[in-house]
């Protein structure tokens, strides 16, 4: 009946993650409560790390994909790993470099970094900044040719290739904000450009083609085109890409429909792609990095609620109204996400009710989910929506100036606050 | 061209708001930016009372909905125009009493408020908690006699009404996490419970039918069933209702495309259905409160972007990258709202381009708006977005660890600071 082996239901009947009674956590640290699994996050880590050394030598790297889930302990967390860092941001930079994340690991990305964004990763000495396009490229140059340093990058490629998956998270075709377009000659005329350049070296390529996709397919032929480019660079300059970074985009199972692919067979793959098309074009086999994100965090964490009251409108629907909401998960306003749903306190009950789960924000799209089973509610129930490690905490607001719910890391039964629960007076903090 | 009278193209050909230059204003204070125009935020307050004051005689009172847009500066400036204020939670209210708001002016709303929310509400001497449940109803009564207090409150009731707008923000109808239905008779059993309860005293009825809503006639036919309802109660308990909540959901122009009803003929039309119905029915004329939020403030604000580079994809499409996105303004990603943008250095110049503004938040979804019309626009450009005054500093999140953008308020051609600029500082604070 449950999503993922780590949870368990105790002998109190209660729902249990990496061992520790959510009940009792909703009860110690409150509600809304987002809680994280450690060991669940070290062995989604080392699947990707083990899966690169099995199929590839070793030759490559996961960097975690911080958009997911981003703070100080889960920057450490991913060090202690020994994996590499995606940051997006001065703040993803920032909170990695203040638990002394190692600058080498880490690749800034975005289609639109600002001067000071630029400015930071060079004194930081970030392993590579992902350019995104020719404006970017020149503004870099010359701020590292300022700053005296030089800047070490990779070029982001919309490699052609659409993941089928939501309109909203499809990227890689050349419709797209991010990247530089490799049909219309940009991305080649890019490489040239920063061949030439003074200040900045190029260590490689990236590419990403999407998120939540379910089939290996896609990413082997994007690490084909990929390849290609490469062979091309190679005619054309004499240039080696030394690095590919094929990005991330690994679906997790949020519902019980769902089915991943295993990690292991998505690098035996695209690992036999690489090796045989570089044979073939004569190439070196780069080292590579991929990018898992939502597949590290995601399943790892879940999101604890109280429920306030149930509304049973008869004919039409039942509400169960819960703490939480849009402010602390907006997948389902934003994009129709769907979750599965346990009640905590009574978690071996058969889930034989149909119900919609309702947050607590003045606005009618603030659900977590419409018609989903769950045990039969009643005020004061605690109910747990799973698969939330990812991209829950990172987008949450403050809207109708609710409060960030804390975040919990829990590991061998034992519960430890990783964020400290937002107050009114954070809200102010910055009012005049 | 420009979508409201307040926003002018001054000598040095840069949009001005308020007399604000606004290309000055991004240099001085930074981009993302958002700011606020004080004489239209005050203008807009005194034409909703003054609506009630020539066609109900004054007995009534606009209560700004603070969701649209909070924060310590609001409060004071809402107080000072002597309207009302509806707050959503604990962290809304907790910003209006920093400031002294009147208590008594307060209406507390809510789906599914907590037990400390309703505490607090009741510490702090709201004039109405309005309830939505019978669950909620019983809370409070319980925690009223605990506190030795008696809570006054209003009952949010579905007048089964359907506002043609955005499915999202459709309210109203019995399919609602929000109210009490009329038609199965729990609206009436919670006025009746209330009416025998020792620490609850009904003051009045509450009903909202939708949001962004351009006609008039669906808010005169929920006053019109609300009025039903307040003779039905007359005539079922002999208790005579003091006080009429007709919500909000006055529609705004986006774009030039919208043209928004006149508050004066909404109050007009609503009136005369109230005097109508009040004398047909032999009731007593309630006090009538409006609750406008995004008519306030949405008309009043503007969002300021430095623009980083510029996409031209030949026959496809044309990105321009701004400094902020779907972490400032989420309405794009979320209901795919439209809106208006300049831009500000060279405001004057013809509007001939058709272009996709897109922010720098590493999702595709991450879109202020789709094939818009601007003037030609180059990296480094100020682009401002226009009608952004209501639910976009309200919903901001820290998505990619963006931090929260600065909010500055211009009157008589100054700005002053109302909301700092958040910090990578800020985003840490609470890690441990």
């Amino acid at each position: 009946m449950i999503l993922t082996n780590n949870l368990t239901v105790n002998e109190q009947r209660h729902l249990a993650v990496g061992g520790a009674d959510t009940v009792e956590l909703a009860e110690r640290f409150g509600t809304p409560l987002y809680v994280m699994d450690e060991a669940m996050i070290r062995k989604a880590c080392r699947q990707f790390k083990q899966s690169i050394d099995t199929y590839y030598g070793g030759r490559g790297l996961p960097h975690y994909a911080s958009k997911a889930f981003c703070c100080k302990e889960m920057c450490r967390i991913i060090a202690d790993e020994g994996l590499g860092l995606d940051v997006v941001s001065m703040g993803e930079l920032y909170t990695a470099m203040s638990v002394g994340f190692p600058a080498q690991d880490i690749g800034f990305h975005g289609n639109n970094k600002t001067e000071e964004e630029l400015r930071y990763a060079l004194e930081c000495g970030v392993g590579h900044i992902i350019v995104d396009n020719l404006t970017e490229l020149d503004t870099l140059n010359a701020l590292a040719g300022e700053m005296g340093k030089n800047a070490r990058i990779m070029f982001r490629v919309k490699p052609g290739i659409e993941a089928h998956t939501h309109e909203f998270i499809m990227t890689g075709q050349i419709d797209s904000k991010f990247g530089l377009a490799l049909e219309n000659g940009e991305a080649m005329e890019a490489v040239k450009r920063a061949l030439s350049m003074e200040h900045v070296t190029l260590g490689g390529l990236h590419c990403h083609i999407g998120s939540q996709i379910f089939d290996i397919d896609p990413f082997v032929m994007a690490a084909d085109v990929m390849l290609h480019f490469i062979a091309d660079i190679k005619a054309q300059t004499g240039y080696a890409v030394e690095e590919l970074n094929l990005g991330g985009g690994f679906g997790i199972k949020y519902t019980q429909e769902e089915n991943p692919v295993e990690y292991d067979q998505y690098m035996r793959k695209v690992s036999d792609k690489v090796k045989a098309d570089c044979q073939a074009l004569g190439i070196d086999q780069p080292f590579i990095v991929i990018e898992p994100g939502r597949s590290i965090a995601g399943p790892a964490g879940l999101t604890l609620y109280r429920v306030g009251s149930v509304k049973e409108i008869p004919g039409v629907r039942t509400y169960v109204s819960i703490d939480g909401g849009m402010t602390d998960n907006p997948r389902y306003a934003l994009y129709q996400s769907r979750y599965e749903a346990v009640c905590a306190n009574k978690a071996d009950a058969p889930r034989d009710q149909i119900i919609t789960l309702a947050g607590k924000c003045c606005e009618s799209g603030d659900l977590i989910g419409k018609d989903m089973p769950l045990q039969k509610t009643e005020p004061g129930d605690v109910v747990a929506v799973l698969a939330t490690g990812a991209y829950n905490y990172s987008m949450a607001s403050n809207y109708n100036r609710a409060t960030k719910p804390a975040v919990v890391m829990v590991k061998d039964g034992e519960a430890r606050l990783i964020v400290k629960r937002e107050t009114p007076e954070d809200l102010i903090r910055n009012d005049l």
